[in-house]
């Protein structure tokens, strides 16, 4: 602990052994796939990434090989990342990194955590969502939300009536469970299309919001 | 077993218990949502259920508070489970149950199980889907395939290549495996949304294609 | 969903696959077991099960190589499942089914899901059963019941005090709940010989009160 | 470890805590059942277990409320552990401890934990089977026989053909595979039914075969 | 059960397997580790040892081939587990015991399941910690202790401030609570290196306080 | 994802929740133990983690109400991450972070993935291993040693000679083995008394070697 040496560290490491992970961002998933064939629409929402975000995040290309699948991807995850709802963007974040870190996620838990490092203004906050959220000082309210999504994940078939009430208690509406559902739900589909494939995060999350 | 008297028996339950599920099929989840609102083309795509299914199934209902929630829910849906594909229909209809089964979704179950005992022809595979695929009678290829999606079920951090590689030893292009993935994920995401908000099946499913 | 064409669905599948359960019902288990021997005694039940039932229950058959075994099963099933206790021989049954849920044995599934939907009169509540007992509508009694006999099956090192307690408090008596604990017992006895031994069930049973 | 001291140790203890079960051998279950009351032929065996081990068993005494299934408790058991068998009867103890360690089952690991003491003349033996199987030093055969018993008891699902040919290519038939599955069964079942009643072992075992 | 027949049995075992553990005591894991070296310190404390209880403890010889590695071994065991603390010796024990039946660590088991019956003068109370703490007769006091180990052992991602409230409740002081931790945690080290390396116990352990 | 607004967002979190973690690394644990007494080699210890690290890790902070117990500690982990071994200190400290992953220890995570970044000059592979060791491109050595330890860390029970000979196939000595068992004992170790303390890393790994 007290003897550790980052020059000579970081000077041998190098030598020893390759990158994690690729570092060009070439490599999206493990699966050989059809070429990218975008609708207009796809295109320009393409195009509307790299302007706003100054990349087109991994999973979009993932999809990429069918403009229909993409487009039904995009539409669910812009209404329900991004939509009005009772859940503030953060919130519908934290729940986003809680489910993928029960499920080990790799690609979910950089491009997320990155995203609740933004959102929050706090970068610890992005950390105890990728590690275990139950260190995290949180409100009663997100406590309530993030058990309720971590149980869902974790033995859905054990979520009942006083689940819910947990939730009401906490002071979510009815129509506030269906969103979280929706979105748990949501994590749970992609963090498995993620693992399936392999699919890799844009290698520009690690360093966001730090 | 051998004295169990079947008239006594139908004569008296009745009078000790109500019902496990409601009749009516009046009550489609736990919480009081917003009043259904469909846009034109859900109200024309509800109309079409009516048609081809003679009831609308008690999902769309559910998410028919808001249009564009539900209108993305059907573009998927119909994507994955109805598209050109290299897995049949009931290969969709069985990774529908067999992830459904592990995570003892009522909803699916019921639903879906319907649609194999349909699409196969065979109610016992149905059955046998609902209640351990293990012991149903399989091609090599439907049994890489669901030990594929139950694995990815039950523990998708451990999903890694030499899973895929089994998947393409039983044929399966990695086209088919994207497929495979995004059914899976999607129940896996559907069996949460119906978990969490105790969504019922329509009852006329419990007696199709028995 | 809206699209499904059981017609062609139904003509296309038999071309497809073989049927996932043979339809004769010769094969029983998966070993091949010394000729059946029935005792007189055994043989006069045989004869009995053949007129009440309409046949033998198959679990019956894979014991029949062995006349003590035979005998010693079936005083011990009847004795539990059919003779005086407090508890009704339909609440007998769904704790077959609820602990054979947990198990996912094929065999009792099958079987003892269809001894529920007869006694109860209500087959959605067989369904629920086999598919997740907590999503059915259940007495305060039935819901104790089984959440002691599922909570037995799956961690019975932890079961206590508190655990008989809840059942006291939702009315059963101490000789009620030594019955509860025994036909929960029995029959993680019943579906591992079955798992074992590959058992399949009476094809009769699948289209039993449905 | 080192100053460990033996005798203020003993000395001090039993002023500081009551015994961990009761000296008296009285209570049996946490059940108040029904008096004792025996057949003809249950009270005979009940004086053959006194003559031959000294004493009856605490979990003939439990099921001595009720002589028809104290009956057929003693059938099965008597069947199962004693009858002729391609198995050793220290085989079949050592099935039955393995499958209570597992299931943590204090009645059975003190009872049988004894019994594979006694009958294999090695006491570390008994130890292994309650604590580990995997840390003894175990015949093929025998590894593969508590290998499946314990698969079949934490997971009877998962069960299939190749484990019953693992058991083939260690030398068992098929007969032999029906008694392993009996007997693991058994176990499954009385390690429930002495759960769920907190039976307790006479206290006589504790120092047998040391 | 009534039927068992000592002689016999004792007479036929040997001849039928050799003994689950070496008796000899000479293999002490399954690696081959550098020759003993003990520095000044450290052999006299092996001869302290010898002296106090007739034996050097097999995991001090597995660690005797680095007498750093053995001194801080040493070091940290008896500071946690003999030093003053507002724990008991017996109590610490118990800890041991749970945590390493939890693991099932043979090496733990047979030496700390040993202690328990020393230091407490009551046998059976050391069964009972290997088998199932559950089914003992404890204090309130003992039984918060142990349950807080045992979770802490099974899932110590979800230990939070109630468990520690539940230890405060039974008196624990928050010091009381560091011990309980740094014990617990250092058996789940001890099992961790004694499975990993299948570290064999003295024999002499299992005779002790019967 | 397209749409989220990085400036907004950060100004409007602050007012929204506090942080996650206390700013001002004051808390260390939730217990409250005694007061800060160190000897005099403990008290140089911690001057010398200031001069080369800048801060005293708080883990060394939480052991300081006892110096003996801080001295064993130290003793122990500079031996094992820091002596001479087969092991580089960078495969000591993958070691580390797998082992708290499975465990979903916050400190160890924090601090010991900072160091995994530092040593290897890779960061996303400090992010591989608290998130999933799995999806990161390893060499066989490195693999079998993470696949090992995590095994170990979750099942030390089913840990065997097969799994040893698996570490020696890809290259490891037996006194490697023994490294390797004895780093990840230890953290699962740590990762207990951290989790059972609620124990907060310096705030200042953060955003070391990003």
């Amino acid at each position: 602990m007290a003897k550790r040496n980052k020059k000579s560290a970081a000077g041998r490491a190098p030598k020893r052994r390759p990158p994690a992970v690729a570092g060009d961002d070439t490599t999206i998933t493990a699966l050989t796939l059809p070429p990218q064939t975008l609708s207009p629409d796809m295109a320009a929402y393409f195009k509307k990434c790299e302007e706003k975000l100054g990349f087109v995040p991994n999973v979009l290309k993932a999809y990429a090989f069918d403009s229909a699948k993409l487009a039904a991807f995009v539409a669910m995850y812009n209404d329900l990342m991004l939509a009005p709802s009772g859940l503030s963007k953060l919130e519908r974040e934290m729940i986003a990194v809680a489910v993928s870190s029960h499920n080990r996620c790799y690609y979910c838990l950089v491009a997320h955590g990155a995203a609740v490092r933004q959102l929050s203004g706090d970068p610890p906050l992005g950390e105890l969502m990728v590690m275990n959220y139950r260190a995290a000082r949180l409100s009663a309210r997100e406590r309530a939300m993030l058990d309720f999504v971590v149980k869902l994940t974790a033995e859905p078939w054990a979520v009942e009536g006083e689940d819910r009430d947990a939730l009401r208690r906490a002071g979510f509406t009815d129509r506030d469970i269906w969103d979280i559902a929706a979105v748990a739900g949501f994590f749970n589909m992609s963090n498995r299309v993620a693992s399936a494939t392999d699919m890799r995060p844009n290698s520009v999350y690690h360093k966001q919001a730090r």
